[in-house]
């Protein structure tokens, strides 16, 4: 009811609708009308009210609610159920609790503000709260455990063109699933799941980009790797707009992913890729290993030719380019 | 406290000890020892008491509580820690909330009975109360996700040994991690786990052993297809003494398999393998494929040469031999 009133003073944006209209249209008491916009103005939303005129809707508060995220959201699954929090601990937790629970696949969780973010490797995630966009996808691939590092490379992907379309900036893929403006970090993507060893459980896609946040919000030992769309770009970016943008760009990735499997994606990556041919090390649990980063191979492994001239396969690693330090 | 006076009767087995001397052993009351002694009776231990002589063990109860699964284990991790249940929904998802909270590598949770026991691909795994084993352990391995189906190939192979070590029952391997006695299911595996793209958080590994139950006692859908050690070697089995052998066989090929990586333990599958070189059905999310078993590459996977004359290889999949049916 909230979100078919909602739709109705958009529809009518900054010209009066009258109670009778919206009682007629929807077929409710003005009482349910009257509670339903009180609803909407708590929930920030800027709704004038004048005896006889009626309702005007005069601005859409900047916060991420299911019903801005859905409107006009040209995807089949993804992002269909969104549910919204103003704050909540972390949108991977949230979302992993949702889908042991049976959530829909594509189902959004979105917060304003995460008080325990998460990063790759057991890392904190920063984000400004209201500024940034924090969201977290439910998926149930019919995939094998080898395959799940490909979702964060298809992801980073996905983020790459949404924020081209968007704001026009362009970002390069640093592996497996870093996404960087002049070596700066624009995003994060934390893919967790469950599973038995031969069946994918659930997948829960967690994004953060940063978008509206701003060099002195962020900690002071990030600041000088960090960035965001507007630092990049210099004005305020829509985050609804990203959001969706993102949402379009993956459902159609993930769909060709399923389909043709991941060679197009790894195309896909290398073109938006900055680590190609760099010399680098790449970290991991059994050590540290140096060369020229070679490519990715069709499966998205980390190919590195290392300085004995041995080609060596990374299928997890942190990667450190020489031109970061 | 209980476990220690338990030690001093067990010490002493059909013997009197006083109650005097327990008192001096351990330092404590009177008072104490006759709570003590009480909750062992509870627990099913059959303790005589008499006025002047003391304490006697008479019998041990056929459970599997942690002071009888520990005492004499030669391992030095896997199962150190256990916490057993009477009843309890699935071993499995009590080791995972344990998990969660940070239980301690190779902490095994036991349950005499499962009300919702889990088989692989969601099925449910079907065990008599009391008298079958049950357990599952809980594993922090460093290994990429493509690893994991290891662990079950690895297990397998572990509860093959063990089984063979305590009651010279031969049982033979079915890809994955299937294990028959005449072609008759013997136990199951199911691991299950919870990772990021890049980090396994923690595996947790079920093992289901038919062991005491008789054909009876299974559901009739399953009985022509089931067997357990008490029907193929007709007497008996120690619950507690199999799995002592199974985390003692696990210990040692989970050690080799970090320092030596799966060709080795690959090895060890392939000699008790028995569906080598059969004519067979693999059933796959992607549709079945029949042809011939060629055997498991070294890390795992399983090749099956198509009546076409490729060969193709399966990380995950349900194998049905043609002697089967």
């Amino acid at each position: 009811m909230k979100d078919k009133i909602l739709n109705i003073l958009k529809a009518n944006r900054s010209e009066w609708t009258s109670g009778a209209d919206i009682c007629r249209r929807l077929a409710v008491s003005r009482t349910a009308i009257w509670k339903n916009i009180k609803n909407l103005k708590q929930a920030g939303y800027n709704i004038e009210t004048q005896h006889r005129l009626g309702y005007r809707l005069v601005e859409i508060p900047d916060f991420l609610y299911p019903a801005e995220i859905t409107a006009g959201l040209a995807t089949k699954c993804l992002g269909q159920q969104v549910i919204h929090y103003h704050q909540e601990n972390s949108t991977n937790e949230a979302a992993k609790k949702l889908a042991r629970q049976g959530a829909e696949q594509g189902t959004v969780v979105v917060a304003e503000q995460q008080s325990s973010g998460k990063g790759r490797m057991g890392r904190h995630w920063h984000s400004a709260a209201g500024a940034d966009v924090l969201f977290s996808i439910i998926l149930y691939p019919e995939i094998s455990l080898a395959e799940i590092p490909q979702i964060s490379m298809l992801a980073v992907v996905a983020i790459a063109k949404a924020v081209e379309k968007v704001c026009a900036v362009q970002a390069g893929i640093k592996w497996p699933n870093d996404l960087l403006v002049n070596g700066q970090k624009l995003c994060g993507v934390l893919v967790e799941m469950a599973a038995e060893a031969d069946r994918v459980r659930y997948v829960v896609l967690g994004i953060g980009i940063n978008v509206n946040s701003l060099p002195l919000q962020w900690p002071e030992e990030i600041r000088s790797k960090t960035t965001s769309l507007r630092a990049e770009c210099g004005q305020e970016v829509s985050r609804v707009k990203l959001i969706q943008a993102v949402l379009e760009a993956l459902e159609l990735l993930y769909d060709q992913w399923h389909q043709q499997g991941f060679a197009p994606i790894s195309k896909l990556w290398r073109t938006w890729c900055v680590s190609q041919h760099c010399p680098a090390t790449v970290k991991t649990i059994q050590g540290n290993y140096t060369g020229w980063i070679e490519g990715v191979s069709d499966s998205g492994a980390l190919l590195l030719r290392m300085d004995d001239g041995r080609v060596k396969t990374f299928l997890s690693g942190d990667v450190s380019l020489a031109v970061d330090g």
